[in-house]
């Protein structure tokens, strides 16, 4: 063993949107950067979550000084309650960020394990060879925080998600100058948002939106109907000054947006003149014209009360002509096709919907190109590594930090499980530990792996066909008639012919098989003589699973 | 029965993109425009295609006086097949349409089958009351026609998908001059594309794209490997021109793609100097700074060429630093995740990956909002229907006709079925016709249902468990081991406790049951108490499926 070194290991975010976790080491310490939680893409068949794997933090558990959580979204903090199973650390975050872990710990009765500590801008947190400091940044939800890292070789800025508001809501900028401080100073490694590394110029302010849906709100004939992210407390702030200057009333729906907005309502994140809220009995006697609604559903989730009002079944919204929806987010990748549906709805049912395409109702909460070099020329980092965000975005990240200062060869890509040392000298690439994708099913974390999904997947696309022949045990002869049972493949009703048909392929095989005792060889031939007899009467290849039952 | 009346069909392309098709009617006579086919959607699991509801023109059958087709595109042209099986009649359209449709015909052995046109723009076909003039448009295939329908009351014309690009690929103009003549005579009923009617400004000329592709090919170090559509034979003559300027060699890969480009040599639509296309052997020969790769997969489809580079298992070629990947396409719906990651895994190979994104490298094929007030002074309508779009966009199209002089009350929203009815003075949805999606699936057409998509969307979450129970027919007891099949649920290997456990719970249930003979009774019980069982203790709810065999 030589010097210490700093060790940067990255555990998601890194290759793809979500499970954002970065641990950082130092001899005998270790702290974690944001535990996020991935949404399942299309191929991941009936599961629920993905979380990082924790193999690599769980045996060096006794390292960890602490959790540290940069903002209160899913993919920075959704898998907080899962490593609080495996191990123990306090946890820091911003009030709202923490607010919302307590919620979740709640959820999984986990309250009375974790030592949540609520850190303001500024504050400094020890953590073994580690001090951390929270600066405030511009995105997306209030609170949003940056950290900077103190570690013996110099500080390492993590910008966490971020943009460069000028005129944010709630007056949350990016704070420039602190940065300014450390780039002064000397900053040894920068970790940096990517999500919009592809993107040409600067991210519009809030302030647009808030203009936008003003106006809306103070023209529409009648009843507004917004759509936003539940955790968008700015946003849904913006709604209620629009509602409040057009002397509307706002009637909340969706129970994710109920539970956050009474929440922000308790800590004062969002302010309202008493009686703009109304309750279902109040919103009714409320004219049309003198309310705006405030829901989920911008994502098209198929249970959100947006889809539910699209689909003309809303417990208490039916929409109408003279409606004007709005959809204030923008479609998160995957999620376009349930967007467009239920705008084609909302619009079949009369309303008339305003979406991001035809009207300035949502802003992203991620820096664009121009500002990602202003953040690289105030840091003028030695070293680069891209965070959050899918993989071409990283490359597009390090090119640009290179065009902009960083020493070429400096900047980094990583991807799951690549360990980035640092010493006094030079930094590299070292090593790769046990990292991907652990899905969660249910009551299961981690049982669900790739054989599961691939039979999910062959099911998803034909179907199934078992086929149950009883066999004497004594004689090793079909001893009744053979059974099919199908899902998925054809309507049985229709198709009795080629159900019947099936049957006597299997006797045919069968009367061929010299000893039936030998299940597996049976089991085989039955299956490949009648997936063969499958596909060429109707070319599909449902799966086909025989069973013998001894009688 | 009074004076006869203008009768239009509605039948796809309106409410969704695909299954393009549109009736007109006028007393016996009755003629279709585009057959199209549509990709199935996400929720359609294991359909292939998706077809137009043939039964009412096999209904009328008899008045049916000619197909027309507006251009070579699957979702105008793929139905054809289909409908050709259902009914006689003449196919007509220009040359290229119809080379792929004939291409098509052989595909499902029909070639004998049809009486196919090639129609030059200008010439005006017979069809009973109908006389129909094809006019060039330019849009993302060669040879694309609008049509100007002479009926009884005046003309109607129908865009097909159209832009107005003034410096197109291959000299092919939307012809404003012959639609300045209809308007200036008195156009009935305009029939226009609306893919972009919701986005504002001009489309940008294929010209841009041309000279993007010919400085990538010019600048770049090493190969350059293109993706585009398979139809888009534009876009390969603009390569090939690129790739000449440059002293490049041009290799073609990916079936449709090497196809298409044979016929379109074939038949002069795609022109290069003798020797720029090389053979598989030939091109290992060339160095890369000399190669051009065109190939299929700008979609992200699965086993397309370009995947197959993206995953690092294409038989020809392998993706190496230095290489420049351009994708010359822009994800259609549901496609960008897939797009997305063939763009990730390129740029993990080692390529520098262009894109939509981040280079001009595509320009839609229609026409945007600018465009389409174009068309609609031109033509100053009376009646118009939007055509060729999502249900959003065809409102964006009626309001922004009925902004720029369509008389208000006259821009009609068909969706699939609807039937306008126009006399002498005016027009109205009169009726409902017999529509809706036609799944294919292998061989079978209109075999699946939304039984059957519903449990295999059941399928793709939970999987299943098959119970087998052995029943004594003489006693109506349990004879024998219960046995349990399951896929797609959980890891049996991990999981036999549960399965074990399962099998007690069925034992059970069965002690508590009178009559095992009332075998629909207990198949029920069986199910209840096995699903409980499951979905305490795993929160999953897989398909449960008894089975009793009777011993």
């Amino acid at each position: 063993m030589g010097e210490p070194t700093l060790r940067i290991v990255a555990f998601g975010g890194l290759g793809d949107i979500g499970r954002n976790m970065a641990v950082l080491e130092w001899d005998d310490d270790m702290i974690i950067v944001d535990v996020g939680i991935m949404f399942p893409e299309e191929e991941m068949l009936g599961v629920d979550l993905v979380l990082p794997d924790f193999t690599y933090v769980r045996e060096r558990a006794h390292k960890l000084r602490g959790i540290f959580l940069t903002h209160g979204h899913e993919d920075h903090i959704g898998g907080v309650p899962y490593l609080l199973r495996e191990v123990k650390a306090p946890v820091y975050g911003a009030r709202l960020t923490i607010g919302l872990v307590e919620v979740k710990l709640a959820e999984h009765r986990l309250q009375n394990e974790a030592a949540l500590n609520v850190v303001e801008p500024g504050e400094v947190i020890h953590a073994g060879a580690f001090e951390v400091e929270f600066f405030t940044v511009a995105h997306s939800i209030p609170d949003s925080c940056g950290l900077i890292i103190h570690t013996p070789l110099g500080p390492v800025v993590h910008t966490g998600d971020f943009k460069l508001d000028h005129t944010p809501v709630m007056d949350q900028h990016t704070d420039l100058t602190r940065l300014g401080q450390v780039g002064a100073d000397g900053c040894l490694l920068l970790m940096a948002d990517s999500t919009y590394a592809d993107t040409e110029g600067y991210t519009p302010s809030e302030e647009l939106v808030g203009e936008a849906l003003s106006n809306i709100i103070h023209k529409a004939p009648g009843r507004v109907i917004i759509a936003t992210f539940a955790s968008q407390i700015a946003r849904v702030q913006q709604i209620v000054d629009g509602a409040v200057s057009a002397g509307r009333k706002v009637f909340v729906t969706g129970r994710s947006m109920v539970d956050n907005v009474a929440m922000a309502r308790r800590i004062g994140y969002v302010q309202a003149p008493e009686g703009i809220f109304v309750g279902v009995e109040e919103m009714r006697r409320v004219p049309n014209k003198d309310l705006v609604v405030v829901t989920t559903g911008s994502q098209g989730e198929p249970t959100s009360a947006l889809t539910r009002m699209a689909q003309g079944d809303h417990r208490h919204i039916q929409i109408q002509e003279g409606d004007t929806v709005v959809i204030s987010a923008n479609p998160i990748p995957g999620n376009e096709t349930a967007v467009a549906r239920n705008v084609d709805n909302l619009f079949r049912l009369g309303a008339n919907v305003l979406y991001n395409r035809v009207a300035n109702v949502h802003v992203r909460g991620h820096a664009s190109r121009e500002e990602l070099k202003i953040i690289q020329s105030i840091l003028q980092p030695e070293y680069f590594v891209p965070v959050q965000g899918e993989y071409r975005h990283l490359v597009a990240h390090a090119q640009l930090a290179e065009s902009v200062g960083v020493p070429k060869g400096n900047a980094f890509v990583l991807t799951d499980g690549d360990v980035l040392e640092i010493d006094e000298n030079q930094a590299g690439i070292v090593d790769k530990v046990p990292s991907g994708y652990v899905y969660i099913d249910g009551l299961g974390i981690g049982d669900i792996d790739q054989h599961i999904l691939r039979d999910r997947a062959h099911l998803s696309r034909d179907g199934f066909l078992v086929v149950i022949v009883p066999v004497d045990k004594e004689t090793s002869q079909v001893a009744g008639d053979i059974e099919i049972l199908t899902r998925g493949f054809v309507d049985r009703s229709d198709n009795e012919a080629i159900i019947e048909e099936a049957k006597r392929v299997v006797l045919k095989t069968l009367t061929g098989a010299a000893h039936l005792a030998e299940i597996g060889g049976i089991n085989t031939q039955i299956r490949d003589a009648m997936s063969k007899f499958i596909y060429d009467r109707t070319r599909r290849k449902p799966m086909v699973l025989p069973v013998t039952v001894e009688v």
